[in-house]
């Protein structure tokens, strides 16, 4: 079982030095939405010049990497578009590495059909697909299925519609169809009480009932972006660590690829939530805890410095 | 365990004396989306004749019971209002038994809205509800929620989205809100290979996922509908007989209810799927096992005859 140790000044050195390398989380750890944490890219920016290789790590499949290396700019992150492991690249990663040669239906957004067409694999189903009145008669009227769909491929996408569960269910009828899903988290990390924003495994759930399958999860805490990393990259898992906010996606991804583990408390999971798990967790629960916690990424900058 | 007895001319009189009630499924038992079951309104007309009385016991809430009333008629079934026992009824029968004096975010469509109005209560939420934009900044831009929603209540809904995910599960953060679903159906029985056509229970896993939190259900297996009824005709369980398509549904409803039950194999099940928990299924499962079984319910109609 992990420590959870709570980082300060005091311990700071030992643990700097027991990593080469580090894959951090996005939303919850450098930003919240739009807005970055403070103090997130002084970090990033610190433990680059201490020689550390920094892999951004994300479950999120909105946007291609070229998109978001926009945004870690116009956050003022320091980022190459190898250092970006977003689901989206991951799912052409996937599909360029079994030899895909169909289409795929996607549920989900541009990001994924970028990095798809980067890797000139024929996708379709991005953007609005709704029923234009309230009674079609789906059985009677018919539905419009394109016959090379092979693959079923389900992310973030907020025009999620009955007509799509209805589509991708469908092409999931034949065996032989692949069933991706970049993520399963439940929901973002918004840090609003009155607002729940629905994540990527609320939209899989309800493919999931409908086609009664289980799909092939890419994203977090499944170790295929690790895989797809150390493929690319020398990295040693010894000598990693993950940073990230969610326990049951970033902190559990570590353990099962053999990482150290910080939890910072900007995002989903709070102090508490992992003391529930040491008093009461089970063997498998307790994969969850991390070795160190910190308020925020911005509070590592500031012990670097001191 | 229940006999799974293959009903013919032969037992049809030991049948029909062993029961003065019957509680039957709709779609899959009597229609197929806008086509009756060839004989079913037959069936339903002789039953009648030897004085069984007959109650529509329906998880599909997409229709008022005076819009029921009019497929009924328009399909040439005998039919009163006051046989229909749909899940939009149920929902309304609910909300009046424990004095619900809020507003209902529905997730679902017009049958249930009609339904709340009956017993004048409010609503909101039936219709479309999508993003405008691919990328709305839910948490800078803001959502409408409405602070008098007390419960959320999800149906069968073609106009589901993402917007209606959100909203509903950002109403469930309040504890004291109410999560009712009119039933957890995976799918509807279209009887097609190529088209699965995703049931209420598709949209519920989604908002499970999102909320965090499970809903009470109204509809089939669960007892709600054979108590509203008893709670309003004098029906005898051990004299009353579930007539179904669907094993985990229906004949569960009717073990849990303490009634006899009758497969048809016009819906979902065959036969292949009950000789498959006779042999395998777990003792739990072995509740789906119908007393009777038979190919439709207009073969019923023909063995009467004879």
């Amino acid at each position: 079982m992990s420590s959870f140790t709570h980082l300060n000044s005091a311990n700071v050195g030992t643990f700097l030095n027991s990593f080469d390398t580090v894959l951090t989380d996005c939303d919850g750890v450098l930003w919240l939405g739009s807005k970055a944490v403070p103090g997130a890219a002084a970090a990033i920016a610190k433990l680059k010049n201490l020689g550390k290789k920094i892999f951004y790590v994300t479950n999120n499949s909105t946007k291609s990497r070229d998109e978001y290396l926009k945004k870690f700019h116009g956050l003022n992150f320091e980022a190459n578009k190898d250092e970006i492991y977003s689901t989206s690249y991951a799912a052409a990663c996937y599909l360029q590495d079994i030899n895909f040669d169909k289409k795929v239906y996607i549920v989900g957004s541009r990001g994924i059909a970028e990095e798809l067409d980067n890797v000139k694999i024929k996708h379709s189903g991005v953007g609005p697909d709704f029923a234009t009145n309230g009674s079609i008669d789906y059985v009677h009227e018919g539905v419009n299925l394109d016959p090379e769909i092979g693959a079923v491929l389900v992310g973030f996408d907020d025009y999620f519609s009955y007509n799509k569960i209805m589509k991708a269910s469908s092409y999931l009828k034949k065996p032989d169809c692949l069933f991706l899903a970049t993520n399963t988290d439940e929901t973002f990390p918004v840090g609003l009480d009155h607002l729940t924003m629905p994540g990527t495994g609320s939209l899989v759930a309800s493919i999931k009932v409908a086609s009664d399958r289980n799909p092939i999860v890419l994203g977090k805490p499944v170790p295929y972006l690790f895989e797809a990393i150390a493929k690319r990259h020398a990295i040693q898992p010894e000598r990693t660590i993950m940073i990230g906010d969610r326990l049951n996606t970033d902190i559990l991804f570590g353990a099962n690829c053999g990482l150290k583990t910080l939890l910072v408390l900007t995002g989903i999971a709070s102090e508490i939530d992992v003391e529930e798990i040491q008093k009461h967790g089970s063997s498998e629960d307790k994969k969850m805890i991390p070795d160190y916690y910190t308020d925020s990424i911005g509070s590592l900058a500031k012990f670097i410095d001191n």
